[in-house]
């Protein structure tokens, strides 16, 4: 299948790298000339990573060939059937670049954001294609980390949701469907609810930024990294999840009458925690420990991959 | 050091795999007389597994001489620093067993409790001894999932907690000091804000239980579970938390609002999500489920240890 990526950002690259490993052909374009010039060495590193870390199977050149950049938007677009369009977050550029890709395109083809942020029915109502629109969130960077939300304003068509979902699946990233337009979609949402939590413990005094750290890294976290939260609860009860509930139910219905501030962070807990992350890693240190990050994500990857093969899923 | 395990079913039995492992001499002790002769073997078992999986350094044979049975309490608690009590979670057995190791051991002598769900002011009041009693809590099984929280009564000294901290750090456990009892400690309460929200998001209709779980294990999950919550988002910005906090925290303040329901999980939806999962996994595979979720741990761990020596903390 041909694919267009949209903006050629960290966003727009790893889509390139996730489209390419997929076996579809990538057609690259973004507003600033020169940014597909600086993006394609960017992609053929990384494309030397993954491969190095056994996350690709092709030779990376195979995938390299497979990515094409583009001068204007009409050559980018022109036979595709899937858009991914990976522009800045703010809802003027979406209209506006909504707008242009509705009237170049054909009917079939696909139009999906990455926008964590912006529902799609902020940006598409008055497009003539507006069915063919739609949201697929991903998580930063979607070569390493494969979850999608896919999410449609009220008039997006059930088979523009459908072909998001199969195109996603085809290239191996994790589709998820979400019924109706919510803001957060569902990983902002369930991250918002632990953290409001996480900030309330530290103001309160009860544990420290690292302690709570510590408590989801080498606790709570690692289950859902292979499971998530209602296979973990199905299987942490002899008779799985009803019986979860029955048990540990009346707790955590007790616990929730504690858990109901819908208060901005406070400008305290926010300097609290400043100062504490401050001390583990100083402010010049955030970019090397981002570099950190992507390579231990990596190495979880393979993990999973080697993990599925050897064990299950 | 010479560690007391009271208690030999699961818990108890990974306890004595954890101090044994940590190099300490591990004195096991049950209100059954033939529990310990059946927790020896299976001990044996989870050791061979362990070294397997490269989780132990010296010989399985070497840590298994290390752990010995007693048939009396006196005998089991003789000469020990610290207990781990990890008997059924009903406050009259914590009450019984707490009261008579008070009598047995001398001042110095930590008496830990591996409840979850008990507060430790709740069944040590009474005692001498009160000021050395505390909880340690792990998460099942100990031996693979590293975090113990460690939570004292008003009345527990500042030096119990410190000695208990000192001797899980001292066999590898990743221990958290909690300032003050709390309700659920900090793992279910964080666990508990999160799940809230995922019963509402699929009572509402917005997501099945398989894309909620999806949207963790391929993505939230992920990095909780090298970095937790924090530091997570203390990468995710480029200026650190309290750039985050700034750029996002209107965001989660809006989703909060719909975030505030303190009612039981409802019967629909806990009969929804019971009916899901079934789909997924029979009642009759819950077993050989929990297998799988205990070498997809054991992987896991093995993963990141090699992670942290290659890659780095």
């Amino acid at each position: 299948m041909k694919i267009a990526v949209v903006g050629t950002g960290l966003i727009g690259q790893a889509w390139a790298i996730v489209f390419a490993r997929g076996g579809h052909e990538v057609r690259m374009w973004d507003g600033h000339p020169d940014a597909i010039t600086k993006a394609i060495p960017l992609i053929a590193e990384q494309l030397d990573d993954l491969k190095q870390a056994g996350l690709i199977d092709e030779p990376a050149a195979t995938l390299l060939a497979r990515i094409k950049g583009y001068q204007t938007l009409e050559e980018a677009l022109a036979g595709v059937e899937y858009v991914q369009e990976s522009l800045p977050e703010l809802v003027d550029v979406k209209k506006e670049i909504f707008a242009r890709m509705d009237k170049i395109v054909g009917p079939d083809t696909v139009l999906a954001s990455s926008t964590s942020s912006i529902p799609a029915s902020a940006f598409t109502e008055v497009l003539p294609g507006r069915a063919r629109c739609v949201i697929a969130h991903p998580v930063n960077p979607p070569c390493l980390v494969p979850v999608v939300e896919i999410c449609g304003a009220p008039w997006t068509d059930a088979k523009t949701v459908q072909k998001t979902w199969d195109v996603q699946q085809s290239t191996g990233q994790k589709p998820v469907k979400i019924n109706k337009e919510l803001e957060g979609f569902i990983l902002n949402r369930l991250q918002g609810a632990l953290l409001r939590e996480a900030f309330r413990l530290v103001e309160q005094g009860y544990v420290d930024a690292e302690g709570l750290d510590v408590t989801v890294r080498e606790g709570l976290g690692l289950r859902w990294s292979f499971m998530g939260p209602f296979e973990t609860i199905d299987l942490n009860a002899p008779g799985g999840i009803a019986d979860y509930a029955k048990r540990y139910g009346p707790m955590y219905e007790s616990i929730s009458k504690e858990q109901t501030s819908t208060e901005p962070w406070s400008d305290k807990v926010i300097g609290q925690l400043e100062a504490e992350r401050r001390q583990y890693l100083s402010a010049d240190k955030l970019l090397e420990r981002r570099t950190w990050r992507d390579r231990r994500l990596m190495g979880l990857a393979a993990h999973k991959k080697a993990a599925e093969k050897d064990i299950g899923k």
